[in-house]
């Protein structure tokens, strides 16, 4: 089913969402941050139906987020690696791993993750741009339109 | 349609994607931080049916991300606020609207976001929690098992 397209909000989470808004494309983006580049281990790790994988890794290629190159040309088979717009989703997939580790998964997380610079397993937190402090939703005041216009009326 | 469940695998991030990677959540959670409550401003701020928004409000509570409370008792009438768990989706929210301002909306930023502390317009940046530091998908190196199961096989 093609789902409605939240291009016509005004709305910057919307338009995130028309381009990897479908769980199958985070995962994906996931698992090129992990390293893997190929359709057969995108396929085997998330069990999906290869026409629907490849449906999503041209969609994601179409978008910029993804880049083909051939790697081996009799048979032609390609990879997949992410662009600067692909790898500057790292703050969405770690802030959702952080979120689902804290509060969707029971037990100890399946994976922590390391800052290089200090050789510390932590946390990645939200700070100010401009000062540097910490920042919270009570920090913060939004200003400009947030009475985004609706999208086309979907059934689902 | 009922999508695949992804709780069987062994990732925190598709455990939170199994709870609100779908994007009417997402837009719902976006609505309650701007500070909208009741079922007939969702409804007419998203556009969709209202058999949706049921579905999604009873989702969202029952999974423990937003509370519903009655606020008037005839006819009944209920608000749905953020819990904690809900309030701490921000920075998914913050980093997909920032990754969308960036890389999927054209011309200015709908929306713009204050900190109140030091009073500049700015950006929410990953920041190491135990070193302080800027961090990035480059400064990162990831332990544990990233090998995940699939999901159950889907056909979408």
């Amino acid at each position: 089913m093609k789902r409605t397209s939240l291009a016509g909000m005004d709305c910057s989470i919307a338009h995130a969402l028309d381009q990897v808004g479908e769980w199958w494309s985070l995962l994906i983006i996931r698992d090129c941050f992990f390293g893997f580049t190929r359709f057969e281990q995108f396929q085997r790790r998330l069990g999906i139906a290869r026409n629907v994988l490849s449906d999503r890794l041209e969609s994601l290629t179409g978008s910029g987020i993804l880049e083909r190159t051939e790697y081996q040309a009799r048979p032609r088979r390609f990879e997949y690696r992410l662009t600067a717009k692909g790898r500057d989703l790292f703050p969405v997939l770690m802030t959702l791993r952080q979120w689902g580790d804290r509060w969707a998964t029971e037990g100890a997380p399946p994976i922590t993750v390391e800052h290089r610079g200090c050789g510390q397993i932590g946390d990645a937190l939200l700070h100010c741009s401009e000062c540097g402090e910490r920042l919270s939703d009570r920090d913060v005041k939004i200003h400009g339109n947030y009475l985004v216009r609706p999208a086309p009326r979907a059934d689902r």
